[in-house]
């Protein structure tokens, strides 16, 4: 069914506004040039953007009710890295067709997760053209206290939340054209951004990153930003019931360590601030690992429980290349 | 020539790292998982989002330079429209190929207009898909004194900027396969966004839009917004001297009335604020025309200057349908 696009735009306009209300900071949302935001006095604006383009990010016949809730997800992950609280998105659509049904699908999952974070949709645009989705996410940040990508320090505990290489293991189940888990599934299509535990980590953490390229190379990321290096136990990367029932340990060390889509959060602390960081993360429901120590060597070196060098396949997942 | 995405970044970093150390406001830019930016204390931030999609909103074959430079145009022009102030930008841009001449060509018009504008780019993402430019723009506006579509009065004075139609010219020479004018081509290609008459419009224009889906398709918008009609007066359309060159007077008014892409400031003022208004327009260095009143009827009356009836075959430029 074709759609004009203002009729579309009216049709993401009266499910935003639903949610608007429930905001006071919200001057002018969608339906003007541009939106109108108040940010509270005396805090830091934090502006996250990502993209996800189908057949490259996502299977083109993915559910359009996951490509939502993921859009929105991968950039709340982005804010949460930096223990940002989330406020405010917008949203820019391409589709080949103006396609009423597939916009509303995409409607209750974004906004699903946009609720559950109490972010509002208050602009963007919609185009024809190869199916895309982009997403600026805005939050904010008491001055000094957002967590960054060049604060760690030679000695940190380094740290990772939930499990890792669920994704990896969905989409490795997809490609092998095998049933796919819905444990695994459910951690590849609708991520859970780590809001909460990125705002209780402020104060806390010396250095963030959230995971979505491959813990190793998001962790190269900090160590480059932070002129330090990493040890890493790969034995000591926690992983779901699920994954471990799937693969064996080996495949299954790969996708940890160099599996993307994770939305995991990564980062750094002293070491006495175990106990802080452990009821941090118990106040924000999210569990933590300890998995290495932050070195004075550049780069990241992985080794198993018994200290022998351990390396991957892979890095990570780049997307030129 | 491939280059892997964080190679590009880094490409992307390092230009627009030049233009961030001009403002003190960027407290932290590309290069981590979001911005932190210092909206001015007391101010409204607006924010901004536009995409340009290869073969919809630019033939394939465009100068990567005007790609640049019109992905930001588009959306500094809807921040004029809203009467603020530019600061900040992301961008998020999607090639088949991790192309660093492509990059660097469109970095050359991308960051020559911000130069322009003062606003610097300071986060995004690169993808592999088809070619797309997505932008969000940030500024901030004083309380109070954006320019919205909802505030036209019935009395008021319809005014135009600069003149309509050159973009639309372009692209029909372009479509009849016959040399381009080089003066309606740039109009096309390197639109200059209004920035300064919309900040001299604050506190004096009732209402204000960026026209760039067609006048009448964009002066509808206002009327439906702020609930009043519109009489325009056809003959009364600024139109360039290469536009007149070029074209007919029937074709004329059709591509003035009915083109897009003209990236012109529509706004509404009292007749008493006439002087005003040609006194900001002025200080901006911009030309204004009166084209029309605000009516109490709904919708948009077009007439020439002898009261005819007047209506051209489309109402404006729609993406989809």
């Amino acid at each position: 069914m074709a759609t004009a696009e203002f009729d579309l735009i009216a049709r993401i306009r009266a499910r935003a506004a639903l949610q608007e209300m429930q905001r006071g900071d919200v001057v002018l949302g969608i339906g003007d040039d541009a939106a109108l935001l108040q940010v509270p006095a005396g805090m830091q604006l934090v502006v996250a953007m990502d993209t996800l383009n189908a057949g490259v990010h996502f299977p083109p016949e993915t559910d359009p009710h996951d490509i939502g809730w993921k859009a929105l997800a991968v950039n709340l992950s982005d804010l949460a890295a930096m223990g940002a609280r989330p406020a405010w998105c917008t949203l820019s659509l391409s589709m080949p067709d103006a396609d009423a049904g597939f916009v509303d699908a995409f409607l209750d999952g974004f906004l699903a997760l946009g609720a559950e974070h109490d972010v509002v949709l208050v602009g963007g645009d919609t185009s024809r053209g190869p199916l895309s989705v982009c997403v600026t996410a805005h939050g904010w940040v008491e001055p000094g206290q957002a967590l960054r990508r060049d604060g760690a320090r030679v000695g940190d505990d380094i740290w990772i939340s939930g499990t890792l290489g669920d994704a990896a293991g969905a989409l490795a189940q997809w490609q092998a054209g095998i049933a796919i888990d819905p444990t695994l599934r459910l951690r590849l299509d609708r991520p859970s951004p780590r809001v909460a535990l990125g705002r209780a980590l402020c104060g806390l953490a010396h250095a963030c990153i959230d995971v979505s390229d491959g813990l190793l190379a998001d962790l190269g990321h900090v160590c480059a930003a932070s002129g330090v290096g990493a040890q890493l136990d790969v034995d000591a990367l926690p992983a779901s019931d699920a994954l471990r029932a799937a693969f064996g340990s080996d495949r299954l060390s790969v996708m940890q360590a160099g599996g993307g889509d994770d939305y995991e959060l990564c980062f750094s602390a002293a070491p006495s601030a175990r106990i802080s960081v452990q009821a941090a993360a118990a106040s924000a429901a999210a569990a933590v690992t300890r998995i290495g120590v932050v070195t004075a060597g550049g780069g990241v070196i992985a080794s198993d429980s018994a200290g022998a060098a351990w390396s991957p396949p892979t890095a990570g997942w780049v997307h030129f290349g």
